[in-house]
């Protein structure tokens, strides 16, 4: 770490501050610019000791050297993990692509739903069945049923199914009946959550949250990773910036961002990054192109009987015209779907 | 709500929804101009409805005229709410004032600070117990010890006390505790925590989340009115931009906007929406000259040794003088300390 | 334009903004629900009309109905623009490469570089030579001098030239020596220069503002069309979020937008608006998958000899690679390269 | 500036570095931790020399510790900059009020209201004669004509005027007739008109860009006084968040960021920086209280008329209200207006 002390700082307080860093066992390298005095602190744990040393009047700037997250690190291991979901891989080759409507609704519906994304190609079945909806006037979601219902759909077509957990007290459930427990991206910093679902057996899909940047989200990684589940997807799904002809801006920079920083793969959600159905097939090409190592989309067999964002859910048949798309951009860029 | 249709729409497309305005217990009125046809939606519940018909293929885009929430507007209810947390008002004439450290850590460090914010004329006390830290390596909070700690400090100087709760599993214990029940900016959109705050007795402190528009910080706050617990105060705690001088922009246009829009009363936090010490009392100052009802402050006698947040927690002497500067702006717009 | 009133409205405001809405020439339609009234209003133009409506007290919020832009809609005209530069295409078939320095720093590296890019197959060469820079004492480019190598660049190897102009006083000298004027992010809204390129007759390559909505985006290329120049090219080069690890926020979304909204050819800056050399490949493609019309890239032979923006200019022998991918990528979405 | 090079980075790229380093006429200081190298580079202009280093492919990052601007820091000039235009002072200790008009329409109502505000105690009058709008079918100003009428209202009242000037050309013109020369947000990264007014003899408010962090805005500033023109006054104006509610979000919080880094005098612009008549008055108490040497607002006898911006305009009515409570506020915070 890096301190950069304010202009005119006194000998006793640059001494006040180096017995400190002694005390915290680092050790601190002193170096007189002409204009500023900067101290190097070398030791491990830096991060930890950060905001006490920046609480020290006499500093402007602490810059840590190390990234704060280890166990997520490309460092930590260099080959990419692959996730295995009941059998499906995630993180290989292989583009994955995750198909489904945003929430359970009918079970007609969703037999139609997943029958028709399976035979498209899709590996996996999305579906919600506890929705973190902005208003408490919004369908909530089928909960228990629509667990039942998606664990029928799987045993039908063989797709291993996802779902979103929203609460703690939820995590035991959700994991009895699905493949892979999406944390969403207003639960990205819900701490409690991520440790308890870094306690379960299975694999966990992690949205970006909407205002967090990509070390941020690494440490809502490493907090599921340190607790024992090495299983994380990280989900791109679109930031909040001033644009506002779309529903949220998809960052695809964070594909080749997380691809040197971490060893976790990274899937793109175009439905809610974009959240208008003309718009996605596009970005579900550009996500394959940037090598993203899948694709999670909202299909729906009847988008205006929807319970939940029917206007972002494509028709089965856009969903298959876009699967041979995607085929064709995989090969491009040396995968397979 | 007014839907504007894709131009070009046909006759058939038109019908088809005009059909399912009506099966939807709403009244279409159709408004054909020299570019656009438009239609005019009437009905109750108008923000229910939006999303189906925006699933439409022939709808370009869907505009509610009504306000998504009810019983937090001004609409509902034209008088300011004042919130009485054991005695002590928020939302009257007073300007309400809390401070106390980030988190408790130590008995002595918390104790000190109690009687010195006590002394200096603060409202109430504020101390973290669980705390929500980017990383699971930093300190977590002290928890049920630290629930004890700020019973005791209350014991001793009569402030009510206000901490974080972050787990539907902890509201029980955290409530039986505390005076007020906070809800942090990351967990501004976790429903199931405000659904359980929500069937509390305790008043609700509510972050603003840091990606989140005032309206859909209202739809939180709904979210709990709507459990039962009208003891909400809204909280701006800075959001996220691009600006990286400070911590967060603390949006103070959201003051005069929230006073027009809601009945609730605004506390402002300046600590985490600056996250500079130097530069926190100007921004309590602004804040309560723009009207807001409450400031909330990190004070801290020690914040080298704080376990967190130490470089925002401003010292004993300075939150004195802080107080003395408040009373004249208090007094300057018609309130007092 | 649909009005929406003030809650309680009296039918004397009502009755006074009916009278100036006849006055402006439009039609007032009149629709009273159970809780707002709202006043459609009905005629051309009514952009223009929207501030005086809005500045009306007894009016809460003015909605527009039509599109503030007119020529560069694709309603003004169905099929895709292209843009002839001296032969070479913009928006057809054909993806579009433009590559070459941030700034011409020597005659000899600007010379290798154009060769070198042209092998790789790029169709046109950019280059700066007045240069945009933050600060005052970084390199300002070579100016008239640059765009002297410039032209001869382009004798020897035939790629039409692509240059920055800045300055209302610079756009005949600049036009004199290349094919396409480009107008920078920082100067999206210059009206007086968006004013003086609508004058010109050569294209012109209008970069989005890093805080222009796509909106405000197609407005400035308005400036540029109704003056009379018909070629222009709209460039994504990344908008301004909160996400540090990149330099901008690459905006893909704004490719299917704006194929949607504009009939004039997008191309895509990955070297800006990503700024990191070895995430730009997989940004380029995705903006190539994403319908881009094409592709503008920094390329350098000797990047630590840059003048600017050395960290984001890609090798000859990475830009090769990339092209090899590129057509891939093309052939993919039915293109060519 | 401190280097940080990549992991497991070769001592041959190490070589190649600090030899470029010594080249440069800088100092390197080598220091190997556990995992990374880093390299502290010693000398003056640091920053011209950043993005060479930067595009070392073993150069992870490079965070520069010295500021990039020197004659507008506050470590250049201690004391507070105290400017003069036509007599009437910006940065001492009584709070400038500028108001007027946002567009100079017709003779009558500019006088009307120069009369009303210097009445009611404004110090200058602004007032647009030429008009950056979003639109180019909007109105653009009287130009010259409104240059001529605010001369005569400053002869009337002896108030004097601000107005803005988008062109280099203009800069003479526009010189000649007003006090105060404004360059506008969306020219805040016009680099030659920065040039330009720094030419000039008349103080210069640069506007904050919509999109510009305060380093840059003190870059700009910096162009300005690097040409000889010492006269800056800075003035937020707002800046470009997801939120839209508000026109702008009004960052008060680079009140005392400004203070702390520069000895320029800060004004704010409420009324862009809100865009709602109804708010403004509270975010210019909160301006004040947060110590802003200024405000700057719009004022219109008759909003309903104005040319632009009418929805932002105060009543003089309502300034006049604004004025007695500005009194108050500054007041309290031991200034007077």
């Amino acid at each position: 770490m890096i301190l950069t002390l304010k202009s005119g700082v006194k000998k006793s307080d640059v001494d006040a501050l180096t017995r400190k860093i002694r005390e915290l066992g680092l050790t601190p390298h002193l170096s007189r610019g002409a204009v500023k005095v900067i101290i190097g602190v070398i030791g491990e744990n830096e991060h930890k000791y950060k905001s006490v040393l920046e609480s020290f009047d006499s500093v402007e700037s602490a810059t840590p050297i190390l990234k704060p997250y280890k166990l997520v690190s490309r460092e930590f291991r260099k080959e990419n993990s692959v996730i295995d979901a009941r059998g499906a891989l995630i993180g290989g080759t292989r583009v994955a692509v995750m198909a489904g409507p945003c929430s359970v609704d009918t079970r007609d519906n969703l037999f139609t739903c997943a029958r028709a994304v399976k035979k498209s190609g899709a590996h996996f079945l999305r579906g919600g069945a506890f929705k973190p909806r902005t208003s408490p006037y919004s369908f909530q979601g089928h909960g228990l049923a629509a667990l039942k219902i998606l664990a029928e759909a799987r045993k039908m077509t063989g797709l291993p199914v996802i779902t979103e957990v929203m609460d703690t007290r939820q995590v035991e459930t959700v994991a009895r009946y699905v493949d892979i427990l999406q944390v969403g991206a207003r639960n990205s910093q819900n701490f409690d959550l991520l440790k308890e679902v870094g306690q379960s057996k299975k694999p966990v899909l992690l949205k970006r949250g909407m205002a967090n940047t990509i070390e941020e989200w690494l440490m809502s990684a490493e907090y599921v990773v340190s607790r024992g589940n090495k299983n994380v997807i990280l989900c791109e799904r679109g930031i909040r910036t001033f644009e506002n002809s779309t529903r949220f801006t998809l960052d695809l920079n964070a594909i080749p961002v997380l691809k040197h920083l971490t060893h976790l793969p990274v899937v793109v959600d175009p439905s809610h990054g974009v959240g208008v159905r003309d718009y996605i097939p596009a970005m579900a090409l550009a996500a394959v192109a940037a090598g993203a190592d899948g694709v999670i989309l909202e299909v729906h067999p009847k988008p205006t009987e929807a319970l939940s964002d029917g206007p972002q859910a494509l028709l089965p048949v856009m969903f298959d015209d876009l699967m041979q798309d995607l085929r064709r951009i995989a090969e491009a860029v040396g995968r397979s779907l």
